[in-house]
Order: C-alpha cells, then sequence, then structure tokens
C-alpha cells in the first residue's frame, strides 16, 4: 500500500523533493519495499508547481493537505516560525507524521513540535535543517549513540565559509567577498542571517539538543558575526598557522554546556580547517569514538532533497510495518548553560593604534590590570602614523577580556578603529 | 524490562564494550529508556574477563550462550570465518538478534547471515565492520537512501595509512614505516591481512553491497597492496601535486560496478588525500546529496566499541518495542562485476633501467604499439648508470596498460627492479 505525501513548498528544496520522488519511485519500491504517492503539493507560486510537472495536484490551501485524511506525511519547507509552524503542528494534530527542513522553527519550538509529536504518536523528522545533505542528525540519534558526547563543532553556514576563504585564498576585503558570494548566487540581497551568524546558531543549538540529550533554543547560543572580520586578521592568523572560521561550537564540560557562533581561528592542521568554500562539515567527540567529522554539502537543491527525502523513505518505512516512532525527544536532561563570559580560552586581539611614545606600556598595563596574560605581541608600522597591535592571550576568562576591552576603549585617543577579536580552539 | 545480551570475545572491542554497558548503562536507560544487561560473556581468555570484572558471568563454551533463551541479543566479536560463523548463526537460529564487528564473514558470507535473519526476522547489524568507530553503514541505509550512490571511496585500513603517511612526511622507507606502525602496535607482526589489501577488500566489499544494492564478495574485489610502493614514488607524486593512498573504491556506471583496492594517486585537493595517519575517511557521492565525507579512527577499543554498543542499542530498541527489523538485506539487484581490466583510467608507471642508448626510444615505442598515450615522461638518473622513467599516461585501458608491462617485461637486459605502477583517482 503506497505511503502518501503532501508538500508544502514548491522552491529550490520542493522542487528537489518533486524531482526525487518521480525519478526514484520505482528504486524505493524494489530496494527498500516503500511505495510513495505524492497526492497534493501546495505553495504560493504555481508557476513551480507547473514547472516540476504538478500542477494537476497544486493547491495554494496548505490546509487542504492537513484536512485530507489519505495523506500519512507532510513535507514542510515553507520556513520560518509562522505559517511553518500552523503546518508542522496542525498536520500533527491532524495525525500525520512530519518532515521538515526547518532550522528556525525546530531551534525556537522544537520541544513544542517534539512533545505534540510523542502525544500523538506520530514522527517528526528534520536532518535537513541542519548541514544540508550531509547525515548528522542521523548518526547523533542512531550510531553514535553509546557515546557520551563532549564537543559537536561545525562549519555549518556555506555562506560565510565561501567569503572567508575567498578573503583568505585570494586577498578579497570583506565587502569583495560579500559581493562574490552574492554574485555567484551563495548569498542573499540581505546577508545578514547568514553574516551576523543566526542561521548557524539555529543549527548548533539543534545539534547540540540532541548531542547533549538537554534542550538548548536559539536565545540561549552566543552569537557573534563575521561583519567585523578585516583581510589583515585572516593574514595575520594565517602568518600563525591559524586559519579563521565562522564556527558553531557546542562543548560539554562539569560545569554545563556551551553554545556558541563566532569567528574562530583554528590551527591549520585541524580536520575543519581543510573544509573550504560552501562545503560545510560537523566535528564530533565522543568519549568511546574519539574524533568524528562529517563533511558534504550544506545547501541546494540536491543536498537538502537528499535529506528530506532519506527522511520521508525512512518514516514510510515505519509506517509500512505499523510501527510507533522509534526515537522521539531525547531531551531527558536540563543541563545548566555556562555563561560565555565565564568561559576561558585563548583570544586574538588586533588594535589599531596611533604610533606614539607609551601606547605599548599603556596597553600591557592594561592586561596586566585585569590578569590577561599576554603570549604574543606583534607590533605592524602602517601608513599615516597608525600601528597594528596584535595580541594573543594566554588562556584567559572571557569576561576579564572584555574587561580590557573596555578600558581600551577609553584610550580613544589612540585608538583608530574598533578591535578585532577571535577566539581560538583547537 | 532490561534487554539481555551476550558477548562473545574478550579482546580489545569486547572490552571496549563491556566498559561502556558499565559506565552508560543509567545513560541509556534515562536517555533512550534502553534498559541493557550483560548477561554472559564467552572468550578462551578468563584473565581478560577478570581484568573487566565479569568473572562471574564468564564461560569458555559459547554454545551456553546460545542455549540460553533469556538471552536477546549476541555480541560476536571472535572475528573470522569458521567458530564466528557458527555463532553468528547459532544465535539467529536461536532466535536472538546479532550484533558484529566481523568484516571477514559479512564480506564473505554476508548473503547467508541476511537470509536466516530474515528467515528467522531478526536483526543483524554491523557497523562496527567498517572504518571502526565512523558511521557509515547507518548513514548509507538510512539517511543517503533517497540517492543513486555511484563512488564509495575510502581509506578504511588505518595501518597502511599509517604508513603512506610515515614514508610521505617523515621520508621513511617502506620497511622503516613498516617497523614504526609495528612497534605502535599500529601493524600486527604478520601484517601481510593489511598491507597486502584483504582488510580493505572485505569492508569496500561490504560498503559496495549496501551502497549499490547489489551482493559484492571479497572475491569480487581486485586487490593490489602497498608492499612494491617506494619512497621514491611517494616523492614523484608529490613533486606532481599528488599524495598516494591505499584506497578502497567502488563505482558505478552504465556499464555495472567496479570494485577494487590498490594504491592510488589522489590530488592534494582531494579531501581524501588530507587524510593521514591512522584515520579513516570513506567518501560518498550520490546523484541528489553531491559529494560527503565520513572521517574519524579506523580501529581501536573505544571507536570500534562505539559502532558495536551503537546498533545494540539501537536493536535493544526495536526489540523493546516488539518491533521486526526494519532494514534486512538490501541487495534486491545483480549488477553485473566490471573486470579491472576493461576499466579505463590514468596510471603512474615508474622503471627503473639501465642507462643505455635507444631505451626512451624503445620504451616510447611499446607504449604507441598497445595504444596508450603518455602524458608526461620525466628521466631522473641515478648513481650505477641506472636512470628512472616515470611515466603518466592519459587515460588508457587497463588490459592495454598490462600488455605494455609484460612487453616491458621482456626488456630484462634493461630493467633493473619491477616497475611500479600507480593509479590515478580523482
Amino acid at each position: 500500500m503506497a505511503v502518501t505525501i503532501g508538500l508544502v513548498g514548491t522552491g529550490t528544496v520542493g522542487g528537489g523533493c518533486i524531482d526525487i520522488l518521480k525519478n526514484h519511485h520505482d528504486d524505493f519500491l524494489k530496494h527498500f519495499g516503500v511505495d510513495l504517492e505524492l497526492k497534493r503539493v501546495c505553495s504560493q507560486n504555481p508557476e513551480q508547481a507547473i514547472a516540476h510537472g504538478v500542477s494537476d495536484i497544486f493547491t495554494r490551501d496548505y490546509h487542504e493537505l492537513l484536512d485530507d485524511p489519505s495523506i500519512d506525511i507532510i513535507i514542510e519547507l515553507v520556513g520560518g516560525t509562522t505559517v511553518a509552524a500552523d503546518i508542522v503542528l496542525g498536520a500533527l494534530r491532524a495525525g500525520k507524521c512530519v518532515v521538515t527542513a526547518n532550522k528556525a522553527l525546530m531551534a525556537t519550538r522544537g520541544q513544542e513540535v517534539l512533545d505534540l509529536a510523542a502525544e500523538m504518536e506520530k514522527e517528526v523528522a528534520f536532518e535537513a535543517s541542519v548541514g544540508g545533505g550531509i547525515p548528522i542528525i542521523g548518526p547523533l540519534k542512531h550510531s553514535l549513540i553509546a557515546n557520551k558526547i563532549t564537543t559537536v563543532m561545525g562549519i555549518v553556514n556555506g555562506t560565510t565559509n565561501y567569503m572567508l576563504s575567498a578573503m583568505e585564498q585570494e586577498g578579497l576585503s570583506y565587502n569583495e567577498a560579500l559581493a562574490s558570494a552574492q554574485a555567484k548566487g551563495f548569498a542573499e540581497a540581505n546577508p545578514s542571517n547568514d553574516v551576523e551568524g543566526y542561521d548557524a546558531a539555529a543549527k548548533i543549538a539543534i545539534l547540540a539538543s540532541i548531542a547533549f540529550n538537554s534542550r538548548v533554543t536559539l536565545d540561549d547560543v552566543f552569537v557573534s558575526g563575521i561583519t567585523k572580520l578585516t583581510l589583515a586578521d585572516l593574514q595575520e592568523a594565517a602568518a600563525m598557522g591559524y586559519v579563521v572560521k565562522l564556527l558553531a561550537i557546542a562543548h560539554r564540560t562539569d560545569q554545563g554546556i556551551d553554545v556558541r557562533v563566532h569567528p574562530t581561528m583554528i590551527p591549520r592542521s585541524h580536520q575543519l580547517a581543510k573544509v573550504d568554500g560552501v562545503f560545510n562539515a560537523i566535528y564530533v567527540v565522543g568519549d568511546a569514538v574519539g574524533e568524528t567529522m562529517f563533511f558534504g554539502e550544506g545547501a541546494g537543491a540536491g543536498p537538502a532533497a537528499s535529506a528530506v527525502m532519506g527522511d520521508v523513505i525512512e518514516v514510510a518505512r515505519h509506517i509500512q510495518l505499523g510501527m510507533k516512532p522509534v526515537v522521539g525527544c531525547t531531551c531527558t536532561d536540563d543541563l545548566p548553560l555556562v555563561p560565555t563570559s565565564e568561559l576561558s580560552m585563548k583570544y586574538y586581539i588586533r588594535f589599531s593604534v596611533t604610533d606614539r611614545i607609551g601606547v605599548l606600556a599603556a596597553m600591557a598595563d592594561v592586561f596586566a590590570r585585569h590578569g590577561v596574560s599576554v603570549y604574543s605581541v606583534v607590533q605592524r608600522g602602517k601608513q599615516g602614523g597608525t600601528v597594528d597591535l596584535v595580541y594573543v592571550t594566554h588562556t584567559a576568562k572571557e569576561s576579564d577580556v572584555q574587561a580590557v576591552l573596555e578600558e581600551m576603549a577609553e584610550l580613544d585617543d589612540v585608538l583608530r578603529d574598533a578591535p578585532s577579536l577571535i577566539r581560538l580552539e583547537g
């Protein structure tokens, strides 16, 4: 008996799903015994439906899908947290399983969605919400479950990784890299969600929740984007043997968990340092497995549709066997969140200052007074009487480093620009 | 109600499993609702059982486990294809599920094992048979199933990868690299299963069977090890921008599938080129997902036990829910195997010859007569009147290249050593 699907959203990913359903229906039946039938398609864009040859089953009203008792699975590809929430929650209430790529919804209202799914005894699958086509939620919920996971850390935003690779490898400025990403369709006209780190933050909230068995929402994530990074900083980092990546980082320690997104310097030898361009990679450390990494394309019609349709087939297998959900919400713990201000790590800080007698001594004094020990300092003369002072600290407390920055800001007679701060990892 | 386990084999991996079961029992119960109980442990080594604190449930006779109707899951960590086959098949016949790390058994008698499992409606899980702790069988059987997989290619033997990294990066000879691997416990006293490529061959047979939905056994795999590789070859490859890896390769084309293990030159920019030392990585290409890669530790107590216990928890979940197996054998197709002799690729060939007038011309003639077009040739003079001639071909047919080698062998008045042949990929 066929498992029937209602698809909402006919953009890039939705189109990819329709194509897979058409091209591989017979393969899925032969290989896995799963007979998928696309019953209804909904979006606000009939042209897309026509382009993918599904105008005969098209509607603009998603309620027609939710109200159709013959539909087993709703695929939600609308995105956002308003209409998408109505669709996802409505589908569950109507007794349907849900497959979604919606990181924003799962990172903000994941608990509500999973609670309703448990109440209705239906499945919600969301592999496509993180890392495009890279299998990462599946491994965290299945293959790696014998581990106590201590770190999940990744490059989960292709736009910013493309930009940073272009800056590092082609010597582009931030604005040139952004323009290049926009020209190639890797960045939107308004890139703020990507470059300010919120896209990555939603993804690491989802991964941390699963890896640590404790709910992390978007609001729990410390976020700092790449908008203040300069080519000079990337070049300084390169000279020290480091690469700068926008990393989404989740650690579990005895104190609790900390979850953050910020530009990060990692040694050139680190596996994540070798991930360039629009590729994504997620690095996972477990107490038994040690280091693992999952690499692939983080966006695009094919990769995202691969993840969505993988979930659809898996859910359809379970429906055909008459199974109840095997894995629901696994957030059984309530681990404390460690504020970023209480973390300790190493820092790169670059100040542009007026080249004047006594500046170096005054700055050294500020570091010392806040107990931040300096590992190295490099002074580079520039044109116009300005020098760049590049500090790398020993391990220091974030709140102490912030206090240093605040006090430095008062040296406004010498500071030429806002300082650059990059945290070190690995 | 507890799910009960009988463990056979108390070596490195078995010991790791016992430790995980002890240390994480309560976590598994809290996070996943899975209550695991280690009921019996069997091996020929009571000291290991004592060392892991399980002497009270120890036996030397695995039949006691198979005959115990209260045991739900047998973990088989004996290895090999004789006793291990009795245990795995016996457990299934007794109505138990099986988790195994046994690549040799699955690569030679996988069909028999999976057929019996289907007949008995029991699960057989074997994530640990390939890539140690790296989740790869799980993703191929679940997250990636919406794809038509065209390539599975990987570094799946840590011993040889450690040796090749040591040769390339430290300038060690083959024998020095082997001695170093043995000194560090990465290679066995008799390393032939690793260095001759059979370990990797069993693993790629398993992966190809799953990825292509068509049974591939160990005998189907073309195997060539690293024993003839010299430091000179690795240095020549490096000078051309390539890295030499022992790759396990499975491709699907319109002609069928080809599965092989051999030293392979890949561009330094390829993701697999960056995998050094004892790490493993498996690169998978699918029609929707594009390129993906799975990286981690390929051996050792922790990683292998992570994979075994991940399977155990997954099977236990299903047992608790009273579920029948969701995924059994997926080899629904019977794709033709393309013999290596009919494949076409690029080749690196190094000849050591006597430095004599006319040799280069004579050799060029042999290439030409067999229709093998030469892309580049480098001649390097050496001591004692010997020169190395390093050829890289354009894409050529394997059988033609073998014909070239055969005819070259007849130039025994000039050939100083057996030539080195390395295939190119990527």
